[in-house]
């Protein structure tokens, strides 16, 4: 699902990996990561999308809502496995998102749709 | 494929969308754009998974490569076809990318990796 954000300036955590041949008990921490961070203070929305690649990119109030996020004691459980059995290789970025603009054909044009469409 | 890009600040494109029934044309023209993108000034990267939905985060120098982009002819015709056609909803976040970490099995720890890991 496509995260319904609030107006920029916000941040995102774009978090890019590719696995390994082992993803035992992946998902279910994935699906359990997902769920508690939902529930952190700042948490704005996340979308993931998995093939052969993964990319989840979740939106934050601040850079102080991530960074406790981070620190938080199952997140950390969860970051030490995907460092060492489920990620060959993984990229975190940490962004502050400066504009945004939503559409498409169920929306219609940005400029009506009600979204925070900004000039560019 | 990650990205390989280098030390921020750099720009993000997020590009999330969810397709419509009609997809006709849209591998094709995602390929082309992919290519065409590869070559424009202060292009760094992309990186792209498609399921239900699909998230696309291209990576720039700069803010003035991103307009530049976005104004190309041929990716306005994309763009265009993408509102119109390909799209039941989509949202596009312009963020720049403050810090960065890379790791993972094949990689070893962040600090041993030679990425650019910052401390947060």
């Amino acid at each position: 699902m496509i995260a319904s954000t609030p107006d920029p300036p916000y941040y995102a955590v774009i978090f890019t990996s590719i696995g390994t041949d082992d993803m035992q008990g992946y998902e279910r921490m994935a699906r359990h990561m997902e769920e508690l961070a939902c529930q952190q203070p700042g948490f704005l929305g996340v979308e993931s999308v998995r093939d052969d690649m993964g990319i989840t990119v979740s939106y934050w109030k601040d850079e102080a809502s991530i960074r406790a996020w981070k620190r938080h004691v199952e997140h950390q459980v969860a970051q030490r496995k995907g460092r060492t059995d489920w990620y060959a290789r993984y990229h975190v970025r940490v962004a502050r998102v400066e504009r945004d603009q939503a559409g498409g054909r169920e929306v219609g044009s940005p400029s009506r749709s009600g979204s925070h469409a900004t000039a560019r």
